[in-house]
């Protein structure tokens, strides 16, 4: 019952400026009972996919009836719609050029619906800050009970983000890069899954910035001190890691990078 | 009933340090059921004016009664005085060195306050650090309903900081950059109703870094990329932009630099 | 009674990533009634001995009854044991490494237990993650009222982290420093105490950077302008700072390096 609903929050607005504090007043201004966790205001500006990448790996995590906020748009006030996605466990709240998707469709869209009911805005809605005039009301708003329905038409299509999906040719598998994380971990868009239908057992060599990795480790505390190793990471991906170093120095490896896993002989 | 009362902080402490941290341990081992907001700590060391700029943008958007604790402070220990303002619907306090007065008379000051009822301090306190030791235990008292005159003696003035006045010289507007955000955005001290009383309606050039700008966008999205542009900011001030790039880097110019107005002829 | 349970977080993950935002995710899912407070996520990547001195410096001014969690973990995954200590006032929790024991100490330990009940854990454990799928939930469950002993078996020592001891030579006390704060502040290991033991109310001299300092001042405020200045700061250590300078920048000093005082003749 004194349950607070949840809401976080997730931008490339930095924390030097006032942009984060000003969506979480507008946010107790109409329920001061909501506890805001922050999941990162350090998305790179502009860049959608990272974005996506972070809300899909923190967003499952929350208890069932989370509401996730995110903004990383570059179209603001251009023709992409303010969007909220229901899914079969959360809400989701922000533009719809991709930001949302991966991290919806993990979780199964139920309802898509544009946001257009100015009832649920700021009062005075600029075109440089829909974070704070549209998707942290209309958040606010949910948690007072309203349906997602009221908020505006529902959508029949809503824009899916491509990362990419690791290509098999004969005896090798080819990823990329999707993330660096703050320890210099390079993170691949190589699933747990799709490297074990790859591998069956077998020994494999991962190759990446031109070196040879040999097998994978369990992890990071498996590998040599200054040496690189290639490890399923925290998020279910494939990830090339230095122990107690930084594999985006070592390999001099950046975000879009290939990395490929090749079968041993 | 049940609502939790709203403590925001804006420091120049940074977040490495335990500094922030200790503020709010002292905060909510005086009240637990605080909810605490940061609006940034990421003030440039030292830097009253931009610490000003950031909370009289910030703070407008929080619920009537929330309390803005703000510390940015080289004179910490000296004479300037520790303060509360009440203002119509929020409590200011800090140092009075005008960080808090944009803010405050934005809001129109009721009652000023000078701190010295060592009654609401940290038992023991610092000469270095007035931010743990008297305006986190004051703002928490705040909340358990200690009434501001109980805090010290009344004040007739306190410190108002001036970011300068636009000045019109015939067909031109003169301001200056008075704050960079994390984008790269230019804010100018010109104010949207400013510069409305100074166009009538004619169209105008800006001349900043030594660009000239035809007239205002509506939007970000409006700009052509990686031109400059000027629009109306989301705090209300004239701002100079780039679509999905950095003003700052593009044309060269930093916090206090000038940027004009011409009405065009 | 209806006071929420306080749950400090101090980790190396940064705040770039999802890291942060997974534990806090783990912790509302199982006591949605947490107020979760951040203390740093921005210890040197492996830093232990940061990492102690920032939580040991903060942990104090908590409420009684604090859950911290504390995670700089370079060998997560190796031997060490992810462990609770119970102490006077707190409840710590994070790995085995030293981390928590400057802390852990000051508080006086009641308690220690090694974390090894996987009822209290995530149901699938990564090699690569403990703080969110161990200290997380461990402490969250801490808040449902679960008794230490409930969480494993008991510890008869835990790793103690050496700051070194300052050491006194005839008329000289040595000591180096152990952190350097954000606004370039150098933090020593000599306590307040020690300082006093050693001079016995007699000038000192401090010699820093190949620069003498001549005594103590009470506050930032009391030193030149641009010269090095001593005095003990809010954490009660010795310190050197230059009034609204950079004392890191300008004595050319790190992390680990000696200073001296020397008694004045």
């Amino acid at each position: 019952m004194d349950r607070p609903p949840i809401i976080t929050l997730l931008t490339d607005f930095g924390t030097r400026d006032h942009y984060v504090a000003s969506m979480k007043g507008v946010i107790l201004g109409i329920n001061p009972r909501c506890a805001l966790i922050d999941i990162t205001h350090q998305v790179k500006p502009h860049d959608i996919e990272e974005g996506a990448f972070l809300l899909a790996n923190a967003c499952s995590y929350f208890p069932k009836g989370t509401i996730h906020v995110s903004v990383v748009d570059p179209g603001v006030g251009g023709p992409r719609k303010p969007v909220l996605l229901v899914t079969r466990n959360y809400f989701f709240l922000g533009p719809d050029n991709g930001l949302l998707s991966l991290a919806a469709q993990g979780d199964t869209v139920k309802q898509a619906v544009e946001l257009t009911n100015p009832t649920f805005f700021l009062s005075r809605i600029s075109t440089t800050f829909h974070g704070r005039d549209i998707f942290a009301p209309a958040a606010a708003h949910l948690t007072l009970g309203i349906r997602p329905g009221v908020f505006g038409p529902r959508l029949n299509s809503w824009v899916k983000l491509d990362i990419g999906t690791p290509i098999v040719t004969g005896r090798e598998l080819v990823g990329k890069v999707i993330h660096v994380d703050a320890f210099g971990n390079l993170v691949t868009n190589i699933r747990e899954r799709e490297l074990l239908q790859f591998n069956r057992g077998h020994l494999v060599v991962i190759r990446a910035g031109g070196r040879s990795i040999n097998g994978l480790k369990k992890g990071y505390r498996d590998g040599r001190k200054g040496a690189p190793m290639a490890l399923v990471g925290s998020g279910g991906f494939l990830e090339v890691s230095v122990r107690e170093g930084n594999a985006r120095k070592l390999l001099k490896i950046e975000k879009g990078d290939r990395v490929k896993i090749q079968l041993k002989k």
